[in-house]
């Protein structure tokens, strides 16, 4: 019998427990054991949950409890949960979490800790919520040498963004909505500025790459200044725009990353990503692209994904799960505006007298954005483009996908 | 130092060589050892190859090497296949593979002999070429009670359906086209006649549901009575015709399982999978819909997850990949006829005199297939929907994906 302890008993904390003992059964014959949740740790009270004889209070208790050999950090925030979860590494247990800020901030710390006190740290649910991503990564897409991931990381935005394409409605309103529907926090910078996708490219980078990546370090731009027009021009073009978090690895061997809103054609498939999906596409130099797509949150995806993790460490008891994550630092990143690629360029009333377009450049129009320019560039870095600019007063650019 | 031994220097056989060999130094880094491929086995000489050295034609120079830990078998075919796999298992040795036809005959018997010997025995490359997928199933997906799985399991047929499609070429010239471009082969029948999406379909019911489900217990039907008018009137109901293999468990435990081509709503993902991709959507109860997509076949692709689930073996050593994979039977099964389905019909000519349509079927034209007539009908069973059709002859019947 594997004994577990939730830390947290929110949304996807609660859905662990929901997802452990709702398939009990087959999980129980998969791993060859019976899982059980024996403490679950809360602030509140929970009198009528059917787990409140197991909720504690005080994280010692789970600490101190040799029988507790997974610990699942469902709390959130960089803080807490990560004073838990060394803790719990350094007690000697495993720790899985969907908790991607503390990921993207300590992933490596916790890895190395794991190491030397003989426990896991997983974190598929991390990225993707309920898709299988993370551990593909360093299992079926082993032998290949990465080059690049990006996709569609971000539910809320993607979610928004649907709304202004399909229905023509303006960010603000489409925010309203998804604040309505759930999908959207009362504060929704961390969705709608990008820097939920941009933890979460901070850990596909991580992983695949093998240096720590930091938020810091990735340049990332949310959706928050995309209009109507924007959407009606991409249209025009056969475009969709969509917000992706994007790594790639150079020939040198240095990271880059961002995140921003893109233009990508409407046949690649990630443009056909909608509501609250996610879609990542992995590059791999034997394998090609793959892609991986689904319910990116939400409380039972997020909820399976964590106890996918659960059952990989009871099951792999003693077996380290190694994850070729090194250490970060400055030398890690290499120069974005180096790297050649399509941008969308507007503003507002007429092209300027006197500047010139950039060579090769096609100028998009449509009836919505009757007061609006903007053109489609030829493949450049950002920093040719910068120069191509310069003639041009409050420009607003965005990269194109090939 | 860990040595492999491949099976049959055809395409994936020489892709999983090179494979190993490209990626060599990341490789020996994620699995802590190199891999290194000791022989390769086969009947013809290839006297120019940097293998020269380690071709053999004697499998039990192999079979007698305790150096040799892992045999990749690459030969393809169930006869010779069989026999090999089977003295490797038993000569302790752990066997991964990309040959679907015998896993789809032999699953069970293999995975016991593996159990029985200590050995593994793994075919993530079976299904889906590179894209993962079985291993998914057996650990990111593992905290879910798996319901349904269907799928783009062939690129050839995806690849003739596409052209069908976009370019209006009927089924023989599009077939052509993809024999003169290497992915049909001279016989196209185990292709086009749905076997090979059969096998993978059986693959992957045996891997979620737990009982070997073989070829003969799956109706298939493939793409060649599929014309140019069925693709436009799909059309003309906004739906697209790809081929799918398509299994389910029913509440009663039984499976149900078969390959036809489908009409798919054109904003469902998997219409949007063109040439010879393939896209794979599972159905968990936790997860919801996951979907994989990726090249589904060729030579580096394939030799990605043959490579993979060689470095499993190898990292995990001694440990057992449990697959809960119980032998099949004649109680495997469930009725198919009584599966809720809507229906296409077509028929060429008029609506015979005195027939009377389905309740609630919506009848389909357009001007490309004048003298033809169609129906799509409201879910029901074949039963059902066979009573319906007494009085109409000579009818083209296939499923619709809600």
């Amino acid at each position: 019998m594997a004994k577990v302890a939730i830390l947290g008993f929110g949304t996807v904390g609660s859905g662990v427990a929901e997802v452990l003992s709702m398939n009990a059964a087959s999980i129980a014959s998969r791993v060859g054991e019976p899982v059980e949740v024996k403490y679950i740790l809360d602030l509140r009270d929970f009198p009528d949950s059917p787990y409140a004889d197991r909720l504690v209070k005080d994280f010692s208790v789970i600490e101190n409890d040799p029988e507790v050999s997974v610990v699942a950090e469902c709390i959130g925030g960089a803080r807490v949960a990560r004073d838990f979860t060394l803790r719990a590494l350094k007690a000697g247990k495993s720790v899985v979490t969907s908790n991607k800020e503390v990921v993207a901030e300590c992933g490596d710390e916790f890895l190395e800790a794991a190491e030397e006190c003989g426990g896991n740290y997983l974190f598929e649910a991390s990225v993707g919520g309920g898709i299988p991503i993370l551990r593909p990564l360093g299992t079926d897409l082993a032998a290949n040498e990465l080059t690049e991931i990006y996709g569609i990381l971000n539910g809320t935005t993607n979610y928004i963004l649907t709304k202004m394409i399909k229905e023509g409605v303006p960010f603000d309103t489409a925010l309203a909505e998804a604040q309505d529907m759930g999908y959207a926090e009362a504060d929704p910078t961390a969705d709608v500025e990008g820097h939920d996708a941009c933890r979460k490219i901070c850990i596909l980078a991580s992983l695949a790459f093998g240096r720590h990546v930091f938020p810091r370090q990735v340049p990332t731009r949310g959706i928050s200044s995309v209009t109507l027009a924007d959407v009606a021009l991409a249209e025009s073009a056969n475009m969709r725009i969509k917000l992706l978090g994007r790594t790639l690895r150079q020939a040198d061997g240095k990271i880059l990353a961002y995140v921003a809103p893109h233009l990508i054609p409407e046949d690649n498939l990630l443009a056909s990503v909608e509501d609250v999906f996610n879609g990542i596409v992995v590059r791999g130099n034997a394998v090609d692209d793959v892609l991986f797509y689904g319910r990116g949150a939400g409380k039972m995806p997020t909820a399976s994904a964590v106890a996918a993790d659960i059952l990989d460490v009871v099951k792999n008891q003693g077996r380290k799960v190694g994850l070729g994550w090194a250490p970060g630092g400055d030398d890690v990143m290499g120069d974005l505006d180096a790297l050649p690629m399509a941008w969308y360029v507007r503003g507002t009333g007429t092209v300027p007298e006197g500047s010139k377009l950039p060579q090769g450049a096609r100028i998009l129009g449509c009836d919505e954005a009757p007061d609006t320019w903007a053109f489609l560039t030829e493949p450049m870095t950002r920093r040719e483009l910068n120069g191509c600019l310069e003639a041009f007063s409050e420009t607003f650019v965005l990269p194109v996908l090939a």
